[in-house]
C-alpha cells in the first residue's frame, strides 16, 4: 500500500501521463511527492527532453502574446512578472541529485543548494526574458524566496544571464506564513497600484498565477517535481 | 506555409505533446483549429484511450475532493457546477465524423448534431455526477447552449443517464454576445447570492472555470478539439 499521496488517479490507476495532465492543469490540488509508480516516468520526461519541450512551447506562446502587445501605448507601464525557481532558474541539478522530488521536501539540503548560487537558467525562460525586455516590458521578479536570500538570488540571476529587471521582490518578514497565492496576489496588487498593467506572468506553479491582480495572460511552465500551494 | 493558427509552438516546432500541454494549461490562449501536423496525434489520443484516461484522472481527483467536503455542514447549500458539452455530454460522434475539429467550427452542422439529442455521456463525468449527487451536493448545470436548446438538452441529459439536478442554466437573450467567462461568472455569482457555496466546478474549457465567483476547486477536463474564449 502506498501512502495516500502516492495513489495515482482512481483506485491507484498507474497512468502517469494522466497524472501529469492532472497536476499540470491543477486538478490534483495539493500533492506532496511524485507517485511511486511514476518516478521513472518523471525521470524520463526530464532526461529525454519532454520537460524542456513543454517549457519551449510555453515560451513560444509567451512570445506570440508579448509581440502582440502594443508596449509603447502603455508609456513604459507594461509589466511582465517572472517567478524564480523552475522559472527563471532551474534547480534541476539539485533534483537530479535527490531523485527528482521523489523524496519529500528537505528544507535543509534544498537551502544548501540554493545558497551555492549555482542554479542555471531555464533556457526557454531566459529567451522569453530577453525578448520581453527588448520589447519594452518592465520586468518584476516575484519569488517566494525569503529576503535573507536576496543577495545570493540576485547574483545567481546575473550569473545565469539575467539583467535589467525593475524590481526583485522576495518574501519579507511581513509575508511569513502567507500562502504563496496570497503573498503573490498582494505583491501584484502593489504593482498595479503603482500604475502598471500586468500583461504577462510566467511561473511554474498555479500559485504564481491565480488569486487577484492577475495578469492579462499567464504562462504555466511544467513542474512534475513539486507543488507549492 | 500554414495559416497562423496552425503554427505549433515556436517556429512551427511540430511537438504535438507540447502543443497539448500548452492548450490544456491555457498557455496557448485563443486557438481556432488543431495544428495540421497534430491531427493524427489528436486522432490517436482520442481513439487509443488517452483522452478517456485524462478524463478519468480528472474524475478521480474530483471524487477525492468531493469526499473531503463536509457536505452536511453546508445545510444543503454546497453546490457543484457542471458544464454540458465535452463535460456531461460528449460530442465525440460529431467530431469523429468531422475530422476531430480539424475543420473550423461549422455552426450549422454542429447545431444539427446537437438537435438530434443523441450525445452520449462522458463516462468519467457521469460517474462524478452520480457520486456528488449521492454525497448531497446541489448540482447546477451551466452551459453556453442557448435557451432555444433547453428542451433537447434536458432530454439528452436524461437519456444519457443524468437526473436530479437543481437547475439547468442556459444562455438567455440577455447573455447574447457575452464572452463565456463573463456569462458563466455572472451565473455563478447568482448562485452564490442565493446562499450556496460553490465547492466544485467541472468543465472542459478554462472559460468554464475562471473569472469571478469561482469554485473552491475546479476540474479541467481535456479538450484538444476546440477552444471557447
Amino acid at each position: 500500500m502506498y501512502p495516500k499521496q502516492h495513489i495515482v488517479g482512481a483506485e491507484g490507476d498507474p497512468n502517469c501521463e494522466s497524472w501529469k495532465y492532472s497536476i499540470e492543469v491543477n486538478n490534483a490540488g495539493t500533492w506532496y511527492s511524485i507517485p511511486r509508480p511514476c518516478i521513472e516516468f518523471v525521470r524520463e520526461y526530464i532526461n529525454t527532453g519532454g520537460y524542456l519541450a513543454d517549457s519551449r512551447s510555453a515560451a513560444a506562446f509567451s512570445l506570440t502574446f508579448a509581440r502582440s502587445v502594443k508596449v509603447g501605448e502603455g508609456k513604459g507601464m507594461d509589466a511582465w512578472i517572472f517567478d524564480v525557481d523552475e522559472t527563471l532558474l532551474s534547480n534541476m541539478p539539485y533534483y537530479k541529485a535527490t531523485g527528482f522530488g521523489t523524496e519529500p521536501y528537505n528544507e535543509t539540503s534544498y537551502n544548501e543548494w540554493v545558497e551555492t548560487g549555482l542554479a542555471p537558467a531555464l533556457p526557454a525562460t531566459l529567451s522569453v526574458y530577453k525578448w520581453v525586455k527588448k520589447l519594452g516590458f518592465k520586468i518584476f521578479i516575484l519569488t517566494g524566496r525569503p529576503t535573507s536570500l536576496a543577495a545570493i538570488t540576485q547574483q545567481n540571476l546575473i550569473d545565469a544571464g539575467y539583467s535589467g529587471w525593475e524590481k526583485l521582490i522576495l518574501r519579507g518578514p511581513e509575508d511569513e506564513g502567507k500562502k504563496a497565492t496570497v503573498y503573490k496576489s498582494e505583491k501584484r496588487a502593489e504593482i498595479v497600484k503603482q500604475g502598471y498593467t500586468i500583461q504577462g506572468n510566467t511561473g511554474d506553479q498555479w500559485s504564481d498565477l491565480i488569486g487577484y491582480a492577475v495578469s492579462k495572460r499567464s504562462f504555466k511552465l511544467p513542474n512534475p517535481m513539486y507543488y507549492v500551494p
